[in-house]
C-alpha cells in the first residue's frame, strides 16, 4: 500500500517525477537527457497517437517518412530557421568505429569523417521541403498534406521526463499548397484538431492564440498554439501550428506552374505535437494518490478486484460482467494475481488512473450488487448487478465530462485580469500564478522586459481576445487587447 | 499510358527501382543512403505494421520506447556484438552549432565534444539490458515481453531502396525470461508469428530455418530466420528471431531472484522485421506493369473507373457499391479524375497494384453488368451488377490466394537438390539459380569457401530438414542432412 510520492503541497516538481515513475510511464536512460518510454506509457501514447492519426486521416492527411538525418548546410538555408535550429543538436560527424590499434578498446576511426556532417533531426522543414522541390511541379500535384510520426532530438541542458527531453516523439504535418488562404486555412484547421483532440479526448481545456513575433517558430510567418494550465498556475504550450509564407518554398526553390502557367512559390505550412503532451495529461488530472487517466486514452478503463481473491463463484459473474463490458467496446481487466491483499491493488490501480475499479465478494454478489470506485473522485457507491455495463458505460462517459469540467473550472479561476504592474507582481508571485490577462504595447522589448522582471512570458493573443482599448501594464502604451501571460513549462 | 518500366527479363535491378519509384514507394533523398518513404509506400507498411502489431499483442507482448542514441562503451560490453556492430555506424560527436567566427556559416562548435561518443542505435539490445538490469529483481518480474517500432541506422556503403538502407524502419522486440526452455519458446513462437504472417498477408512463402554459426546475430546462441525467394532466384532473408542466451544478461549483469531465492541470470530473445519487407512484397509479386499488392495489404483493394468519366447515372451506382463494399470491410476508391482518359487511369491503378478494378459505363449498365478485372491475372469479366458485392469479396480472398499459390509454386520449382560441386556451379549459375538443397561439412571453412568460389550463402538449415546420410557437396565429408544456399539481397 506504500503510496511512495510526494503531495503537490510538498513539491510540485518531485510530485511529477514520482508520478511518471510509480505510475510506470517513463525512466531515465543511461543516455543524458533521453528517456525510456515504460509500456504502460506507451500504451497511453498509442491511444493519443491512434486517435490524432485518425483525425488527420480524416481530414485528407497521409503519413510517409522523412530522413532523420539532415545536412549541416540545409539548415542555412533559411535565414529564421537557422537561428532558431542550427544550436544545441546531435551532430554526427563520423561513420565508422574500429579497435584502437594501440589497444584502447573500440574507437571512432578518424578515416571515416563525413565530408559534411549530419544533423539528428529537430525538425524536419528542411529536408521536407528539399524532397518537395522534386514532387511539385504544377498546381496538379498540390495540396500536398503530408504528415510523419518521428523521433527528434534537440540537445536540451536541462530535461524533465516528457515536458523536456533531448529525444522525443512527435508527428510533424508538412503541408504545400498552391494559395495564401488555403495554407492558412489549413493553420487554423490543423489548430482546430488539437484543440478538439486536447479537450474531448485529453480533457484539457486550452486557450487557442496566436504567438507573439518573438515566440514564433523559427522560420514562420504566424505560429498558431493551443495553452493549457497546469495543476500549479504554470502554462503548457500543448501543440503549434505555423503557417510558414513561401519562406520554406523560397529557400529550397519550390515553385509550381499555377493555372494560368505561371511560375509561384509554394506555400506552406507545419505542425506538431509530442510525447510532451503525456506531461500535460499527468498534470491536468492527476492527485495525490497517482495518475488520473481520461476514460477515452486509458488503456484499461475498467479493472474488476475480486475480494478478497478469485474464487469459482466470483470468476463466473467476472467473465460474464467482462463479456457485457467488451462487446460495448469498453477495455478491462481482471486482476486475477493471488499474491497480493486487495488494499494493495486498489492502491496500485488508483496509482496508475485506471478510471473504474469494481471490487466484487461472494458477499456482495450474494446482494446482487457489487462495489463501483471512481478514480476521479475516489467516490464508493454499491449498484446492482444487473445492468452494471450500461451503468459503467454511463459512468465513464460521465467520468470524461467531470474532468473537463473540473479542469476547466481551475483553469477558469486562474485567468487574472490585471491592470498595473504591481498587480501583475503579485499575481505572478502566487503559489499558484495562472494565466495574467493584461495589456501589452506590442514590442519585443516590453515582453522581454517583462520576462526579466517576473518570468512571465506571453503564452498567445487569444484568438477570440475582444478588442479593448487600454494601456500596457509596463509601459502605458496604448493596447487594443489583452493578451494572455504566464509563467510556463 | 507511358509504362516507362524496365521489364524484369531486361534488367532485374532496374526493373525494380523502376517499380519503386513509378508505385509512389520511396524515393532516395539529400542524405546518401536514406530513402523517403512517400505516403502509398507509407500505406502498405502501415498495415504490414498494423497487422504484426496486433499479432504480437495477441500474443502478450506489449510497446515501448527506447533511446535513439547508444554510449559508445555499450557497444564493447557483449564479446560477440561489439564484432558484430561496432563498425559501420553513425557517430554522433559534438552537440552545437554555431556561426562560423570567420564568417564561414555554421560550423559545429569544437567546445561541444562529447565526453563519450553516441552511436546511432544499430540495434538496441545493449541500452535495452542496460534498462532491464534496474526492471528486473525476481521471477516476478519475467516475462519481459517488449516490442518497440523505430528507426535504426546501419551505415552501408551499397544501398538499394527498401532492400538495404542506411536508415530503415523496423520492430525490434526484445524479451526476458526465467528459463532457457520458456526463451527458447518464445524464439519460436516468433519465428511462427513471422512465418504466418508473410504466407497470409505478404503471400509470400517462406522457409523457416536455423542459421550457421556464421550466419548467426552477433551475440545470439542461435538465430531462427524465414528465406523467401524473390522472382529472380535470390533469396531474401524476411525476419530473423534470435535465441540470447544469457550473453547480454551477463554483459550488463541482469539478474533475479529465482523462487528459490537464488540469484539467476536471465534468458534472452530478440526478434525483428524491417521495410526490407517491403522489398521482398515487392519482388515476389510484381510484374512488368508495375506492383502488384497482395489484397490483404492493398491500402486500397478496389478501384472504380468511369467509362468514360463521371456521370450521374454512373456515380449513384458507383455510391451503391461503394457503401456495399465498405459495409463488408473493403477499401474501395472512385477515380473521379476528369482530366485523365479510362487507358490511362487503368495502366496507373496496374502500376500501383490495386487488386481489382471496376470499370463502369452506361452502356454496361444498361445490361445490368459492370466489367471486373483482376491485378494477379490480368483477367477482365462481365459480371452482373446484382450482388458484385460478393462477387468482389470472393475475388479478393481468391485473389490473395492464387498470389501465394502462384509464388510458392515459383519457388517449389527452384529448389534444387544437388550432391557434386559441378552441378553446384552449373545451377548457382543459372539465370534464376534459386535454392540449392545440398550436404555440407559444418565447418564455417567449407561454408566461406562455397561462397568465394560461387557467391552462394547458407540461407538456412530448414526445421523440416530430415536426417540423411551423405557427402559435403565440396570436401565429400559426412554431412547428416541438407541445407539452403542461395545467392541472396
Ligand atoms: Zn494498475
Ligand atoms: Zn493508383
Amino acid at each position: 500500500m506504500a503510496k511512495e510520492i510526494t503531495s503537490r503541497s510538498e513539491n510540485y516538481s518531485d510530485w511529477y517525477i514520482d508520478i511518471v515513475k510509480r505510475a510506470n510511464l517513463a525512466d531515465n536512460s543511461a543516455v543524458r537527457g533521453c528517456m525510456v518510454i515504460k509500456p504502460y506509457g506507451f500504451a497511453i501514447w498509442e491511444n493519443i497517437r491512434d486517435q490524432l492519426d485518425k483525425m488527420f486521416k480524416e481530414t485528407g492527411h497521409v503519413n510517409a517518412y522523412f530522413p532523420l538525418f539532415i545536412p549541416k548546410s540545409f539548415l542555412s538555408k533559411e535565414a529564421q530557421h537557422v537561428a532558431g535550429f542550427a544550436k544545441e543538436c546531435a551532430v554526427v560527424t563520423h561513420h565508422r568505429l574500429m579497435n584502437d590499434p594501440d589497444g584502447g578498446g573500440i574507437i571512432v576511426d578518424p578515416d571515416s569523417k563525413l565530408e559534411e556532417e549530419l544533423i539528428v533531426r529537430p525538425t524536419s522543414e528542411t529536408i521536407i521541403w528539399d524532397t518537395y522541390r522534386t514532387w511539385i511541379n504544377s498546381y496538379r500535384d498540390l495540396p500536398l498534406l503530408i504528415n510523419q510520426w518521428a523521433n527528434v532530438v534537440r540537445w536540451e541542458m536541462r530535461t524533465r521526463l516528457f515536458l523536456r527531453t533531448t529525444e522525443f516523439l512527435w508527428q510533424e504535418g508538412h503541408t504545400a499548397h498552391a494559395t495564401k488562404e488555403e495554407a492558412v486555412e489549413e493553420t487554423l484547421k490543423i489548430l482546430d484538431i488539437y484543440a478538439t483532440f486536447a479537450e474531448e479526448y485529453m480533457a484539457m481545456p486550452v486557450i487557442r492564440g496566436i504567438k507573439t513575433a518573438n515566440e514564433r517558430f523559427a522560420g514562420a510567418e504566424e505560429t498558431y498554439c493551443i495553452e493549457a494550465l497546469m495543476q500549479d498556475g504554470k502554462a503548457l504550450q500543448a501543440g503549434t501550428s505555423h503557417f510558414l509564407g513561401q519562406n520554406f518554398a523560397k529557400a529550397f526553390d519550390v515553385k509550381f506552374l499555377n493555372e494560368n502557367n505561371q511560375q509561384e512559390y509554394v506555400w506552406a505550412t507545419s505542425w506538431g505535437v509530442s510525447t510532451r503532451l503525456m506531461g500535460g495529461l499527468i498534470m491536468t488530472h492527476s492527485d495525490d494518490d497517482g495518475l488520473v487517466v481520461p476514460p477515452k486514452l486509458a488503456p484499461t478503463q475498467v479493472v474488476i478486484v475480486p475480494i478478497p481473491k478469485p474464487s469459482p463463484v466470483i470468476d463466473e459473474v467476472v467473465h460474464k460482467i467482462m463479456a457485457a463490458l467488451k462487446a460495448k467496446g469498453i477495455r478491462v481487466k481482471y486482476d486475477m494475481d493471488m499474491k497480493n491483499r486487495p488494499g494493495f491493488k486498489f492502491a496500485e490501480h488508483e496509482m496508475h488512473g485506471i478510471p473504474v475499479r469494481l471490487a466484487i465478494g461472494e458477499r456482495d454478489l450474494a446482494n446482487g450488487q457489487v462495489e463501483v470506485a471512481r478514480r476521479d473522485t475516489k467516490e464508493k457507491t454499491q449498484q446492482p448487478l444487473e445492468g452494471i455495463e450500461q451503468y459503467i458505460e454511463d459512468l465513464l462517459v460521465e467520468i470524461q465530462a467531470n474532468l473537463f469540467n473540473r479542469a476547466k473550472a481551475m483553469r477558469d479561476q486562474y485567468i487574472t485580469k490585471v491592470d498595473n504592474f504591481n498587480d501583475f507582481e503579485e499575481v505572478i508571485n502566487r503559489d499558484i500564478p495562472g494565466f495574467i490577462s493584461a495589456h501589452w504595447d506590442g514590442t519585443t522589448e516590453t515582453e522581454e522586459k517583462i520576462k526579466e522582471l517576473t518570468k512571465a512570458t506571453i503564452r498567445c493573443i487569444p484568438l477570440d481576445a475582444e478588442a479593448e482599448d487600454g494601456s500596457c501594464v509596463l509601459t502605458g502604451k496604448p493596447s487594443q487587447r489583452r493578451v494572455l501571460f504566464a509563467k510556463a513549462y
